[in-house]
């Protein structure tokens, strides 16, 4: 047996990708197989090593595996897959959708602690990190508000948006915070904010041949729920500048805590991520949960589990005397 | 029995008013006593209600507080009594000496664990807060470099020893965090900085009478450790100036991690405070960890323990389902 933890992934996608480059950044970790919808032979791999799988495969994989790292989309693939992966081993998910988490919780709790497998979900950074940082600002500071912002950053789910509109051959949308609601609520203004103060919409969009711009640009500024709460900007370019400019997943965001304490003295902590490559941020947040979701099983902590559940010292692969010594 | 957590403060300076301040912003808790060295009749409280009691008295109060607070200093108080009173009470300091860390540890978790109490040790934001930042930079972008300044803030330490300056009536020290180097930081340039590099200090000195401004001016900027290896200002003020302008307590600080990930792309994550005052938020700090103290105390997790070692939802009144409805 291996000493060390052995880790599988499911989904290769961009996260999934970014998932294999954080392991080879943790010594402690070994990619024991990928398993993928895809036929596996059409798959190129980032490394060498450990083999690629249809996912019907991955229960072969029982005792083979220490954790599992769910790369799925939370539209698609985890409802289903998270339940029913976390019957068979340990896992770890980004599962994002956040009105559906405490629903999406039950589902994979019931099934994980059956089993006696250990299931962080909605890890990452938003959910994940922002929300670990949420919560420390409400608790230290009872007295004030909580704020967070998105961006300077690509959303995927409002270029999927945007590649629906009939007209659009190709786009992508940038997510960008307001940055005089920024600064007002960094000197501690504590400010009321709308939808339409705190963030502006960019897109960067490719026509089909023929399509009216003005009747894209107003199908797009008018759309419900994505659109339509926010001051949206829409530029047309062309297919090239889409591909040389447009490829890479930027983002980041900022959660502010600003509150009051004593008689009055004003107190502002701020978390901030500015992240070149989404998915491989994501991705290095889910390797190293992967660590602790291994130690809590060892432990006999089962069951399903969020950023909020863990001790933060088990994410290290550092002993807690070493971490006193050199963190605190 | 009150279904309120109660907490004892024992010292009651600047730390332990703001306990006492911060106590009153968290429903679920109750102040039970406060003990002090002074003679408790010339102590003046901030609030009414909880007595005020020499430190003797304190272990009348077993079985009648849950958690005690410890306000003293880490050179003189805590060595003793974190110790001491782990063997009778529940306890959460802010022992922040940071190189007898892992000692101070030892001692109080063997009194502790004996005793069956859960003792939360150097809490607070340096040690504490930026302790676990440190710990999440490094765990999430494992190739990089994690830098922590501190300021713009009034550092007690470094005006205690202006303070001891011969021909020194009054004094207070600034730590500066150097612009230039945190701006390089942030855009992911991961600079090799010097101490000097990284902080100026700032000295406000009342003279006095018939002291010699350049001989004082030479003794402080040549002082070892405290300000020989910085860019020190003095600046010499009246002591109506140094009442009217520098009798509150600011500060706050930066821990940046910039690393890479993938095929090099540059992740930076920032965690920052901006503290109009030092003291009552470090108290507001031990306020949410007496929570989890209790609670941890209550599901048998005993001994010395650390703000790497708590589980962050342990820190909020709220039930976890609520949390998880509501921040992630």
């Amino acid at each position: 047996m291996s000493a060390k933890i052995r880790i599988g992934i499911v989904g290769y996608g961009n996260l999934g990708r970014g998932v294999e480059a954080a392991l080879a950044q943790n010594s402690d970790m070994e990619l024991a197989a990928v398993f993928t919808r895809r036929d596996p032979s059409t798959v190129k791999r980032r490394t060498a090593g450990a083999a690629t799988h249809p996912i019907a495969a991955v229960d072969r994989y029982v005792g083979h595996i220490d954790v599992l790292i769910l790369c799925g989309g939370s539209k698609g693939d985890l409802p289903e897959q998270g339940p029913a992966l976390a019957a068979l081993f340990n896992t770890v998910d980004s599962f994002d959708t956040h009105a559906r988490i405490p629903e999406y919780f039950n589902a994979v709790h019931e099934s994980a602690a059956a089993a006696g497998h250990t299931a962080l979900i909605s890890i990452g950074w938003d959910p994940g990190l922002f929300s670990l940082n949420r919560l420390l600002g409400e608790v230290v500071l009872p007295q004030g508000a909580t704020y967070t912002f998105w961006g300077k950053g690509l959303s995927q789910g409002h270029s999927d948006a945007l590649r629906r509109v009939r007209g659009v051959k190709g786009a992508v949308q940038y997510t960008v915070p307001v940055s005089t609601a920024v600064e007002s609520v960094r000197r501690g203004a504590q400010p009321q904010l709308s939808t339409r103060d705190k963030h502006t919409r960019e897109c960067f969009v490719v026509l089909d041949d023929g399509a009216d711009a003005q009747e894209v640009r107003q199908a797009i500024v008018t759309m419900p729920d994505y659109f339509a709460d926010y001051d949206t900007t829409v530029n047309f370019i062309t297919e090239e500048v889409l591909k040389r400019d447009h490829t890479a997943m930027p983002h980041g965001g900022f959660v502010i805590r600003s509150g009051k304490t004593g008689t009055g003295s004003e107190q502002v902590v701020e978390y901030s991520l500015k992240l070149a490559s989404n998915p491989e941020f994501t991705a290095s947040v889910l390797v190293a949960y992967a660590r602790a979701a291994y130690r809590l099983n060892q432990l006999g902590q089962t069951g399903a589990k969020t950023v909020l559940d863990v001790p933060p010292g088990m994410l290290s692969p550092k002993s807690a005397a070493e971490l006193r010594k050199e963190l605190l």
